[in-house]
């Protein structure tokens, strides 16, 4: 379902090629300062125009069209919406037929049984992010001080991003990259036991944003090699302070109080200009597949803000129900 | 909270060395032939005995006592119980003033503020996948004729996983894994859209199987090193049946009808025979700890069912969403 | 939580002056044909202009903005929205300070702590059931055949409706009235055991129309004075007809495939034109106070299509949960 | 499903012939002192044992198998159960032939295919509300100071409970009643925006109860014949006091602070000793029918304390969801 959390719930909607995309954030506490300034910076983060990005270009003004008062929210669901303007009106039957390797064209037309917006991706677009972000930058106000941080560790396995995308745009190929995310400030005591761990909340969110193949907490993978007592991290005060965070900030599901530290594999943008080779569902012969269109040489450029906001959101729905966030933010003075 | 799942939900429940350990099953459909025989295959894969694994044996005779009728599911909730036996009653109270490393004790006493059950790990101990193996025996069933296939990739940083235990035992440390799962049979059309992805939600399960670090689908991390024209898998037939599988069998979050394919890290058991160091809550000075009690030199040793089973319930439910499983079974002749 | 649904899900957003209301409904399956006309009929239903109504007219055209393509349902989500366009904007601050009685106005500034939109009842309006009926109209065509019919029984303690109106309407008074709801054509076995019975699930979603203070099934409050062997309904042939109907078509929380019956009654509408007495929470006094503004004499006279919606709502997520609605409407011929 | 709550969720299971009955309690919060013999007031008032109860009679001894150490809930999940032992063997397969009038036979036929325990009313037996009493004990503390207080102001259509009994057995028929319930001391400000209304969820959780009919908040059906100022009720003071109370301390579906007021109706035991008439599924034709077994003349009687624990079962989700329970219950002294 396009909905995720139990207190703080993101619902999310719009097509790629539609009249819009957006959220409606439900349980946003009353009384959190938010005006659409406040979502712009993000949204422009999100936003492509640099060398292997998408020249796509699109406004990206966001409407908050409910749950706002006086320039407070209200505790009503807020609904943040972003009109697609830059849509091109071309012909998608040819394409139909030769559904694009990687892509969900495939397996949407087997969910949906034919019915499924299809144009630029539909519903399954990464422009649907877009909400994502908005809503990501109200998670951040309800979860401050706590903050987030993102850093692109490797594009196409290269740590020089600027050569790596160089050498794709070159060859018409696509790449793609690692990211991490750092929590910074959290609590401890923060993630539920066993289901919903803070592990288990994160990677469902986070696995939600198109393109993410893998995530690891800590060490992650390195884990596989290490010994236990190297493993370990000793506690050094009694904040619960560790020497070193292999854990990545989390121990049984629940946070300890130090940096939460996680990265995500983004793969490769599967639209490529190199011809590739699918099947073509009515002449039912494999054939040769040029993918038209604007894309991404390297979508893990833009998906650090998409990894903050999800972060954010699933952040700030736990932190409701271990009751780190109230449900009034603060009292009001002036009021009857 | 400790449930998980929309249509066919699995509730946790139990502690270490409290009475029982178990789970209930709701939304089972009706008319599932079952025994508790049928639950004691996995059920022996788990249990430890070998060399790697802890000295602690219980029976493990698992106890369905509600929901099942002459044989068969009724629709009701199903009970399961295994009733705890081997807990050593000793004295934990030193043990309370220094956290172990890489345990949930600091974590679980920050969020229960003393109350948690703290024998052996309590409520955060591996022994409650002990009722998660006993749900996954009968999701299998529900899932039946796709099929889950683990296979330990290495442990200790070796794929000769005997001479890595011997090792470790040797060294009186511990030592993590990697483990990959295979879902064979799988039709296309699984997974819901946006946040209810397939890969959200086995993650979201996987991630609750205690010790768990990372996971990646289909090619994962490996990813950011390849280019899309590599990355993409072609469709060779009108099945959906794709050349390579870098995808992991998932294209948009919705399986493609190819295997499914993920791996899992697992950490090195946090309890070890070496001396570590923590901070002593009550003197508030860091000192040695020897972790005392018997423990498992290699848990990825006994993971491969777990996640199975872990894995087996998110399936189930899933297609269940998707309408590929019926309330009720098969019909019955020989009714009123 | 402003969600309501496990399978079917819908979001309800808005204020009274703010700039709109509407809803999400999301689970929607593939393939139903839709398209904004289609929700006009019920919409007039709820409008004003009769003899008894609010003066407030608008002109509730709805806007479908994702979730269609080509006039079927896409499986993505459903944006429905109306603009407000017949907001009076005047001055709120006196009324802050006098509650007025019958109103949310002192629990919504309890429970927001004065953040909330207080204009002409913000989201606590009746406005918002203008997306209740846009949704339920869709609802309706997934239930179909099953259909919703409700009739009023009386207003004002009177079965001849007009006289009451007209005599409320002299005195300056308001009244209510009570409303019945028969859903024909239900299949048996619609329901889930124990807490989702069909009774529990309707009620919850009743009760969420403003202005709804009881419901009951079949006899309802007339079984306390009834005897078991008057009460129970004979089963008559082998679809499970029955002599009578005192248990509206719901045995142990599953429908029986009788009619289902139920009434509600709705509260006389608090905005009356009379004087009325209330506390000053400035003076700390209590004082006289004359609500102003455009209300509704009997709002029971508008009731009826917006309880169809919130019945066929309820009915949808419970027919799909039991497998009666299916994902995909039916194969579409033209696809690939 | 068998799970109701969102922070404090109960999840119920068992069967009238069956092993057991029973509820585990996910989301307790930590530090509440609990012990069995809390439970054990409760579980006698919902006992049978007064003339026009059933002579079925069982001990009823509560079992807390997790989620308590060391006389407090630890915040890991409560299994409370009580085994069946005073279950007769007989053969039920004649009665499965021909449903019996007012009861769940039929209808859970239709649901679960043949496969549901239909011993006694298998899930569908009053006897499962003994899990809900003991879960509804425990929530009871939870909302403390908050207390719940019912009285039972009709059976049969008579207001003197005892002539109304002792007619009803002469008759060897079957009555109902009416049951008010008033939960005093809530603070206001409980309950959530539309969907989840205290009226709602209310009203979700009591009817689960078998046999209920109907609900009435404050004025009840009676509104339907009052003016609005006769219905509105007037702030007295700054704390929200009104002069009278036709509301039922509820207004735009959250609590105003003064009583909570509702009534239920609970319909006339189905069971009953006189010959009524049913469909003989085998021989296809209507036939007598004779119910044989113990049964409760008028089950309204042992209703009071399930009702109770139904609304402080709902009541304590919502106020844990408006923050007015902490999950921690107190600061725990001599930790660390």
């Amino acid at each position: 379902m396009n909905s995720f959390g139990r207190l703080f719930r993101v619902s999310i909607f719009g097509e790629s090629h539609g009249q819009l995309v957006g959220v409606i954030l439900d349980g946003v506490p009353a009384g959190i300062s938010i005006s659409e300034d406040d979502l712009m910076a993000d949204l422009a983060r999100r936003k492509s125009g640099a060398a292997g990005t998408t020249p796509r270009k699109e406004d990206d003004i966001p409407h908050i069209r409910s749950g706002v008062f006086n320039g407070f929210t209200t505790g009503a669901p807020l609904v943040i919406q972003v009109e697609n303007k830059n849509t091109r009106s071309r012909d998608y039957t040819e394409l139909r037929k030769t559904p694009r390797p990687g892509h969900a064209d495939f397996t949407a037309f087997k969910k949906f049984g034919g019915y499924e917006d299809y144009r630029g991706g539909g519903h399954f677009s990464g422009r649907l992010t877009t909400g994502l972000v908005a809503a990501g930058a109200i998670a951040k106000k309800l979860i401050s001080p706590v903050t987030m941080e993102t850093s692109i560790l490797e594009v196409g396995g290269s740590e020089d991003i600027q050569a790596a995308i160089d050498k794709a745009v070159e060859e018409k190929d696509s790449i793609g990259g690692i990211i991490e995310c750092r929590i910074n400030g959290l609590p401890s005591g923060v993630g539920e036991p066993f289901f919903d761990s803070f592990e288990a909340v994160i990677s469902h969110m986070v696995f939600s944003i198109p393109a993410i193949k893998g995530i690891e907490f800590g060490s992650g993978f390195a884990a596989a090699k290490m010994k236990g007592s190297e493993h370990n991290d000793s506690i050094i005060d009694t904040s619960g302070k560790t020497e070193t965070n292999h854990a990545g900030g989390i121990n049984g599901g629940i946070t300890n109080g130090n940096v939460v530290v996680f990265r995500i594999v983004v793969k490769p943008t599967s639209s490529t200009h190199k011809t590739q080779r699918t099947m073509n569902f009515e002449t039912r012969k494999i054939q040769d597949l040029q993918v038209e269109g604007r894309h991404d040489t390297c979508i893990a450029l833009r998906v650090p803000v998409v990894l903050e906001a999800a972060a954010a959101l699933a952040t700030a729905d736990l932190m409701m129900q271990s009751g780190e966030i109230k449900r009034i933010n603060q009292p009001k003075d002036n009021i009857v």
